[in-house]
């Protein structure tokens, strides 16, 4: 019997391990994995000599090796586009035009709903491609679009279904709470207690739901309309995580903390007391610049405090139509330092360790540490900042999800 | 004997020409080429059938076909690169420390001039290879990290060098106005005398110059040291062009167009009155939202006064290690309608049509029309718009340059 052993020799690792300082650069390193598990990482000439013994060894030639990229926020499951909605705003219409030209939430809401299973399945994998040939090894996807039972389970069974389509982890959000249909506008509790919360049931019953997510805002739900939610969440067990603050200071950020969400989103009008909620309870800020980007939104999230409260920062791309329709996780850390000042370290982290942790997943993905999946990206660089400082270019060599190496990105199209 | 024609069938076209309405769309539509000339643009069912016969038939699959974007404004060529630079700003280094840390326009001097011919080929070709897998077709390079005749010479050597390698045109300037070195510092009217005149006469000589450019600022160039560069570009019988109004108004945009220039660049800090003179003297605007972004500008250039007195906008990367490190055409279309608010015809005319009169090229290519050069992008997009609205994500099916087919981007790899 043989056991699967690889390893990966001559490369340069940073670790983003938080046991290890900064980056955690180790020089002259190497890997091995074996059964999809990393077994050893650390300096090559330190490692057992028994792990190389019938193991296939990669050559790794001084390039630098990173864990796996997550993007641990995003709505990559839809139908169709909103790119008639940007020109016409281009053009200086208004919104009121926009939403009589069918624009708006509502639009990708009745073109998920118009869509088969299979149809998000096949429109949502080219953007999940764009983000694995940039080395993402695990993803979020959520719910949100379908607003019915039906049709938010569908969209989480297309996120299942994606994940045996690709050699990539997805966990999965039931954003049910994510805009009142118009049926029910004005109505939003009314659309909880009819729709979000039994539709919720529904889908954790198909094994559809790892986390359950909400949208706090004055134009989505209330505080307590959110409670509602999170209370069924935690009747069943699931963590929860939150949009909050974004366009204006609902609490969310303390909302989101006060129930043990893995993490809290957007964030922009967050206050120092939602901060200090959020430490107390560990929970993540997940920071999408992409949105703030496209919004040409001018308050930035408190990145400060965050760092004075030792707060977690993560960033993800927040891929959806219509406010964030990006797909690329090395443009998102570039946005993060250009538009938010975070630092090298910060961003790195923010998309492997802290990603890792807004996910749940901490003990299993997001940094080089034995035990630890074999999740991890092979770079064409000479330094970890050349990932953050680059627009609009993409230095992968390989990709390795679970111990396995995977081409870049035509090799991984069905 | 044969003729090598070739006919793109069943596609979609948008041919950017000046003679058609908008974007200049044609469904059902067709192209011929022949000896790499486009000999036939329109509807399917009105090509002349003599055009069909002996010719190589490629179906388009009802795929999009635009032409093939220009980047008109780029320093592609240099070595190393500024992360590090950009690493000690975000943690906080001012400019004097990253000075003395060795960063600055002076770290890319040193580098270049340490580096070969061919160091500066292959570590400017993955760059190019980043431009040309989303459909660029031509490429213009300038010099200007050499700053001492031979090292310019050998910058615009190695962009001749790299047409030479990919299926791309390449269009140098020649930038020895760029920054006076450290031996020069308070003596710019000296090196220009010195050190860029003789340059530019010499690599004239040597048939290495497409056109001159120079960079008016206060921390470069006065108007009056580039009006002694553009006398001289005059007497060579070389078109000019200027980066221009960039940080402040130094009234560059009146001086590039009172030299006839091709475009004046940047312009953020362009008034009316310069404006009016490059609608007189048919200079280009070149707008460059890749450095407005990454240097976090406010001041936007005047959209609106360019709209008012018909000055055509060009859109290009600028791409440079130290101020837009950026290496997509298509985010750079996003960044020209997020952040300086173009509409999607704007910024498709502005990195095809506008780009090619940037460049003095607009009768032979940057539109589908008879007699252009058949250049073109063939694209996996239900409508135009999504090449702007889209945020890294790449939708490019084909690239025809000269007629000739190429793949993607592996495929150019030498
Ligand atoms: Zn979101
Ligand atoms: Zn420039």
């Amino acid at each position: 019997m043989t056991v699967l052993r690889r390893i990966w020799t001559n490369a340069r690792l940073a670790t983003v391990s938080a046991k290890d300082e900064g980056l955690g650069i180790i020089e002259n390193g190497a890997i091995a994995s074996e059964a999809g598990r990393i077994v050893y990482v650390g300096r090559s000439a330190e490692m057992p000599s028994a792990l190389r013994s019938q193991a296939e060894q990669i050559d790794c030639e001084g390039r630098w090796i990173t864990p796996g990229l997550v993007d641990c926020h995003t709505h990559l499951v839809y139908a169709g586009n909103r790119a008639k909605e940007f020109e016409l705003r281009l053009n200086g219409a208004s919104y009121e035009e926009i939403a009589q030209n069918g624009g708006g939430i509502v639009s990708s809401v009745n073109q998920v709903r118009a869509a088969s299973e299979l149809d998000l399945v096949n429109q949502s994998l080219p953007r999940l491609d764009a983000l694995i040939s940039e080395g993402v090894t695990t993803v979020e996807i959520k719910s949100g679009y379908g607003l019915t039972n039906e049709d938010e389970a569908k969209m989480l069974r297309a996120a299942r279904q994606i994940s045996r389509r690709r050699a990539v982890t997805v966990r999965t959000s039931y954003l049910g709470a994510h805009t009142a249909p118009a049926i029910y506008r004005g109505r939003n509790r009314q659309f909880v207690e009819d729709v979000v919360l039994p539709g919720l049931l529904s889908a954790h019953a198909q094994g559809l739901v790892d986390a359950v997510d909400g949208f706090c805002e004055g134009i989505a739900f209330s505080p307590d309309e959110i409670r509602l939610v999170f209370a069924e969440a935690k009747r069943l067990g699931l963590p929860v995580k939150l949009h909050a603050d974004q366009l204006s200071n609902l609490q969310g950020a303390a909302l989101a903390a006060e129930f043990g969400a893995l993490s809290a989103d957007h964030l922009e009008y967050t206050d120092e007391a939602g901060v200090i909620a959020m430490a107390n309870h560990g929970t993540v800020a997940v920071l999408l610049p992409g949105a703030f980007y496209f919004l040409r939104e001018t308050r930035k999230p408190p990145v400060e405090l965050f760092r004075r409260h030792g707060v977690a920062m993560a960033l993800a791309s927040d891929s959806n139509p219509g406010t964030s329709p990006l797909t690329s996780l090395l443009l998102t850390m570039n946005m993060g330092a250009t538009l938010f000042g975070l630092t090298i370290e910060e961003c790195l982290a923010g998309v492997t360790r802290e990603a890792a942790k807004a996910l749940g997943m901490q003990n299993q993905i997001g940094s080089l540490e034995v035990g630890k999946r074999a999740d991890f990206a092979i770079w064409n660089i000479e330094a970890p900042s050349e990932l953050v400082y680059r627009i609009g270019f993409n230095p992968l060599h390989r990709r390795v999800w679970n111990g396995e190496m995977t081409r870049m990105s035509g090799g991984e199209r069905a």
